[in-house]
């Protein structure tokens, strides 16, 4: 089996971890990620090109951002600055790992709601599979939280495997990731 | 990067098609399998273990054999027979295929809940990952339907990737497969 075919092209979602802060990549989608280089790329980095997306969520009740003070458009300008910046030291944390395994990649940031991103880039882009992380949720926890998993999984145009946590590495809160 | 660890083991759930009928596989599976040789396989079959599982289900209602007269243990224990060819021969198309590719598998029969089964397989058997065809059904026809797909996502102690059966594929009653 010659491998002259064009290279399977995966999307992966990225983000933050909300225990570590910035700018870490959750535990899931470190997860995720990892699983897929050891298991599914393994000794084949000329046949696989990464595809990152990480979707910034806008923050709409400026919680994280209470004891800011907006006096200026320029104010405004500097909190998107600040954003767009923890947004690309994440992805360097993916395109780094894959540039040193020599698995060509992408990477870039959308706003809006992740799961409805995510299934609209996947549209777009037409990968031909979507890796995404999941805590592992349990149903009553699932209807507060939402997960984009599921979502994916329903509503993606292309195969989607999802990558639950490691109970062993699953927060005291398994909402925090 | 050496390949040197152990190969990741794949499980896959196959069943016979409700169309075409014996000994073919169903359009779902076929779809499935056909995808992860080219997209995930790809140039590197040792890297790779198969794990074929097909669950039989119990005809309850006799529907099947309205035609045939159980008149003595031997008469059941026919059916059972053909029941076994009938799965051996499903499973001989996946083997076969493996086997020209230079990729080791196994192959059994189950009984059961197909989604149940698949479930308490991946539990005793530990792969790293399963792989479900879908028929993609919509909402409205799930409900009736359901979907083995969808509880092994939710259920099943493994990454789980769902490979949704191409549009043009789908037959005139989507429910066929």
């Amino acid at each position: 089996m010659a491998d002259s075919s064009a290279p399977t092209r995966v999307m992966m979602a990225v983000n933050e971890s909300s225990l570590k802060g910035y700018p870490h990549p959750s535990i899931s989608c470190r997860t995720a990620f990892d699983w897929t280089l050891s298991k599914l790329v393994r000794s084949n980095p000329g046949g696989f090109h990464f595809l990152f997306i990480h979707v910034q969520v806008p923050d709409e009740d400026g919680f994280d951002d209470m004891d800011s003070i907006y006096a200026s458009p320029e104010d405004f300008h500097q909190m998107k600055r600040r954003d767009k910046i923890r947004g690309l030291h994440l992805l360097e944390y993916f395109v780094n790992q894959c540039h040193q395994l020599g698995i060509k990649c992408e990477a870039w940031i959308r706003h809006g709601d992740p799961k409805e991103v995510i299934c609209s880039e996947v549209k777009r882009v037409q990968p031909d599979l979507l890796v995404v992380g999941s805590r592992g949720l349990g149903p009553f926890q699932r209807v507060f939280v939402g997960t984009v998993s599921e979502f994916c999984v329903k509503h993606a145009e292309c195969p989607v495997i999802t990558i639950k946590r490691n109970a062993t590495e699953a927060p005291q809160d398994p909402v925090d990731d």
